[in-house]
């Protein structure tokens, strides 16, 4: 399936962290640089999401701020 | 300022396109890995947004799907 | 590839239409029922996105409001 | 009151589901088809949200993504 | 209708600019301090939306980022 | 840092609430005007809010509905 998403970015999981209804999960999409998703534990049982995967992150163009100095 | 969103990416500026009132911003964060920003033309025109500026892109953690083969 | 959003919608593209900088694309998820979407031309032309295709509206969980009369 | 979101769809809720400071819904909006929403243990008390309410899963434009096999 | 989004703040439109697409409306929450709203020409036009409008900003707790100095 | 979002509204924390992995906060930016966040626990160590802290409650335009009686 092809997305509209502009922001679909490679990476591989390194850490799943489980509340009672909402995960974190941490994707390296380059050496040392992380990614932070906040998503439902049931996606992180229906993807069978581990340390390890090779995932993407996806992100919608008007879910980006910017930042300047 | 320090900013609770669990992503916040540097890079540079390699496109601006205004809309009538909404603008699309391409960040380079990695030789040839981009990330496209929707804004508004005001927020273009009020951090002067050109190509070529060192920027950060900021993503709040609940909006990063992921997606895994 | 399997996403991690809850909420993946099948329909069928009844409208395109686009702006300047974004488009807005109605999807009918049963007779009548209309979900639109706001996305980049950019995610238009790249999916060649037009009336009469078979899509998917996907919505993060976190995306979601509730009322109730 | 009305919405400027495009998007209202009517439902039954089939599940309410707390964690400690996160909710999951679950809204059956046609015979066999969910959406999941994700909001605050406090909006569920406030909203007296409960198995077999009638009420609406509300969605941005902006928040729909588009997938096209 | 009760909404399940916990931030709904009243207010008055002090300017609609429309785009081919987007609109752009501004509302004054107290003296001076303005919110700025980005949604569809569509639902400007549905909620007949003009200057001087008594309207609610309604935000979800999920899309409220927090900056601290 | 200068931010796009056109949303940035200063105010005092006035509650802090964690989950497991969640956590709720609550700004008064006005007498008795209360704004909530729900950010990562991460995030609310990472910027070690509290009660009494001088913050900012920042929101990208794409994120506020409208309503209207």
């Amino acid at each position: 399936m092809k997305l509209s998403a502009r922001n679909v970015i490679a990476g591989k999981v390194v850490a799943v962290t489980k509340g009672v209804t909402t995960a974190h999960v941490k994707i390296e999409i380059a050496s040392g640089r992380l990614i932070t998703s906040s998503i439902t534990n049931e996606a992180v049982d229906d993807l069978d999401l581990k340390v390890g995967d090779d995932v993407s992150a996806i992100i919608k163009s008007s879910d980006v701020l910017i930042g300047k100095e």
